[in-house]
């Protein structure tokens, strides 16, 4: 028979545990009439307890009219036995599907996110908990034609699979948009088009990772990246950033020492802080990469949103940067439905990463692709980018007028020049997970720190402006202030552990 | 400094290549001006060389002006190496990609296929390669309709996120395109929309698999599946199919000795031979699996491109299936261009499946999902399957005429009853890769066997039929049985050991 197991975590005794296992499989037909079970002391072994407590299981399952003994020959299923305990049904759920979970780790479920996901929705409520663009600016009748134009001229075509790399007409408009706007200069053979950016580094993550390997990211990073990573089995070492990115000059000591397998950076406008890296540093971060010979993941996800000036070139942009996995999308541009990414680097990597895609999903739709190339031809694409720009600036504006008016003192926060969000931090003794009971309770709701940090984390919390619409950003960040003032009053509590999110009991 | 490795295949001497690995470093920064490096002792014992190899290729880098030695302290970079070595250019490559790529393997290529893929586009060429449905008879015309409605109707909405399970309008035409076409009835909550079948399958890898694990396939199976669960460090055992699809009675045996993690089936058409798993047989794979709780994915990509009756009930409708996760996609019965697909399987595994989906790529695109839930309320993705079952049965039907017609004695054939695929098994002694050179000289291309099987697999080949127009068909069976004839002639040579397929010299 299949060899019995004891879940780790079942609750009743040991006897009742057993009892319930051996009926279990009574019912998905594991154990059939006629079979004939362990003996108590040989199973009582395997499963390292007393020969008594199965002896008594059998006993009690005999008594139940489920298992008959023999005298000399043994304890065997009865007939009757399938009668007593029909077959599972199809929603009953006999799979021990926990037992069977065995690969890719995904993140925890954590319980004030989804809370401030859920109520995100509610009448009133001012939510700058997603770090999205704002879907009423989407340019969704420009987009109309464009699918429309594609559509009607190539038919077919754009309906069967595209090549892993990408269509052949968006590529071409990838290749040709990086380097006007980017100055990234890249071969047609340096590009791989992917669904999103996320997609773009799981490619990375599980092209260049093992379990245990180290990857060095900026304290506070993207959840998402951390979440993923982690799934990965890797390790992080963290290294802070001001107003200017990453600390320079404390990344070589790491690297020399660390040895990471990849570096993870958001150079322009990252998340959560808005922070955008000098270019003094971004050459330095170059010169680290290729000077301890370590890729360095540029997520280039918003550069697009500067509101006063462009910020520096990318890093790919410059002399020496091979060893730069530059990662770029449409998603905060202009909209995130697509599912489109890209990700340039140097063509053995790309090579590779397009080999990993087939086998990960074959490829991307050639219909959207299409009909962006299509859509960014007009020009619509800039037009977009250049409305964009004046929207987004225009809440970050309002939303730091806001905060210095109204926060009390010993309120901190980031100041960008570009992106969608920004870092508020809390003086010593705040918890932005117990914060944001009373921030919804204001009618407002953000994403606590934690999500952001390898260390700790619970002082700070992050401001999503993008999809918050203008008029209502100053009073989303005075329902804010109110909500701190409270926790405030109440003098400091005791800052939670790190890691101090609670799982969804569900 | 960063130790010095001697790559395993370096070219030319030792002393030539260690003389160009220091200079790489120099170039990309590694080693830089005053630098010292390590004694020719200690590099010897490094890398396990004479140390005269070493003390040699120091002393010619010191005749190139790179280095310096000063008796008592050491060898050194000296200020000039910068000058005549300069920095590596992006394109110049200095990092050896192939050392940091640690993680995911994907399958090698192989250079049969590439050439096949590359010449099914030469004039005149009949090409049974690609297992895919003919992009002529795609309804581009009718489904750009209904992206334009859901496009007008709903605007941006479209154009952002989707939640990771699916745009909910699609999960409920899915819930209700199963119950009602297959007969498989799931609430919500047991279904999850992916890009693709490809992407369902690697979901479920990352969730179930661990390297070593071992899944059970059919002999032959779908080289892309192999290739995933491969990629993943699986191990197959396999159980050949007849006409009635897998040999269940061979399936008992090999579940208790091997304990696999998983089970690989496509019970309806199954790529490559399209053999249609029995209702008996479809009973007992579902008793096997509760009985060892081991759970089967049931990939029926095709199961809808039936051409004289509907095929039993998949898997998952069968009672006491719970251990059945069930794949299905558009892409076969209508195109595939849209990247969808779905997965109908017990809910704790749907959430599981989505919270790793969710840090792979986020979401598929609601603006697809949307257009084919409205394309499919309109009675247009019914209509089209009617019509490709008689397309594509008439393909098969000519082709079936024209194999008994011209092939030789001693050649044999499947002879499904619906799906894209059927297989060709050649007389010992011929081999699939070989034949492929001479059907090629005679305008026809096929998949070699070895594609798709654990064991061998080099006497059959595959022809995939669903994108040769009809009237092409006899005559590419035509030139297949030339080839064959050819080969025939030459009498039978050594079959290439298993495995035998070549990789591409690039």
């Amino acid at each position: 028979m299949t060899s019995l197991r004891l879940a780790p975590g079942g609750t009743g005794s040991l006897v009742e545990q057993l009892k319930q296992e051996i009926e279990r499989r009574v019912r998905n037909g594991v154990l059939r009439p006629g079979d004939r079970l362990p003996s108590a002391r040989g199973l009582a072994g395997e499963l390292g307890i007393h020969r008594g407590t199965v002896a008594a299981a059998y006993s009690e399952l005999a008594e139940d009219g489920i298992l008959a003994s023999h005298v000399g020959r043994g304890t065997f299923v009865t007939e009757e036995a399938a009668r007593i305990l029909p077959a599972a049904s199809p929603e009953g759920g006999t799979f021990r599907w926990r037992d069977h979970f065995a690969g890719f780790e995904p993140p925890p479920r954590v319980a004030e996110i989804e809370t401030a996901l859920a109520r995100s929705g509610e009448p009133g409520m001012i939510s700058f908990v997603r770090n999205i663009p704002d879907e009423a600016l989407f340019p969704a009748e420009a987009f109309r034609k464009s699918l429309n134009e594609v559509l009607r001229e190539q038919g077919g075509a754009l309906l069967s699979y595209a090549a892993p790399e990408g269509h052949d007409v968006f590529l071409e408009f990838v290749r040709e948009y990086l380097a006007r706007e980017r100055g990234v200069g890249m071969a047609e053979d340096q590009l791989l088009i992917v669904n999103g950016s996320q997609q773009a580094m799981d490619l990375i993550a599980r092209t260049f990772l093992r379990p245990g390997d180290t990857v060095l990211v900026e304290e506070p990073s993207y959840s998402g990246a951390l979440d993923l990573f982690r799934g990965h089995g890797a390790r992080f070492v963290s290294v802070p950033v001001d107003a200017e990115g990453i600390l320079v000059e404390e990344m070589e000591p790491v690297l020399a020492r660390e040895r990471p397998k990849l570096i993870y950076l958001m150079p322009t406008f990252q998340n959560p802080t808005g922070g955008c890296l000098s270019p003094a540093r971004r050459h330095e971060v170059v010169r680290l990469s290729a000077r301890y010979e370590v890729p360095v993941v540029e997520d280039d996800f918003d550069g697009e949103l500067w509101f006063d000036e462009p910020p520096p070139p990318p890093l790919k942009s410059i002399p020496g940067s091979e060893g730069v996995l530059y990662i770029g999308t449409p998603s905060k541009m202009l909209f995130p439905g697509l599912r489109i990414g890209w990700i340039a680097a140097e063509a053995p990597v790309v090579r590779r990463l397009s080999r990993v895609r087939r086998v990960a999903d074959l490829s991307g739709s050639p219909l959207l692709q299409a009909a962006l190339a299509r859509f960014a031809s007009t020009g619509a694409l800039l037009r977009h980018m250049k409305m964009v720009r004046r929207a987004y600036g225009e809440r970050l504006e309002k939303l730091l007028e806001a905060l210095a008016r109204d926060m009390p003192p010993g309120i901190t926060w980031t100041t960008p020049r570009g992106g969608l969000s920004l870092l508020v931090s809390l003086p010593e003794g705040l918890d932005s997970g117990d914060l944001l009971r009373d921030a919804a309770e204001e009618g407002v709701l953000f994403t606590p720190g934690q999500m952001f940090f390898v260390n700790d984390g619970a002082r700070h919390l992050r401001l999503s402006f993008g999809s918050v619409p203008t008029e209502k950003v100053g009073e989303g960040a005075k329902r804010l202030a109110r909500a701190v003032r409270r926790a405030l009053g109440r003098g400091p509590r005791r800052t939670r552990s790190r890691g101090g999110l609670s799982l969804p009991t569900v």
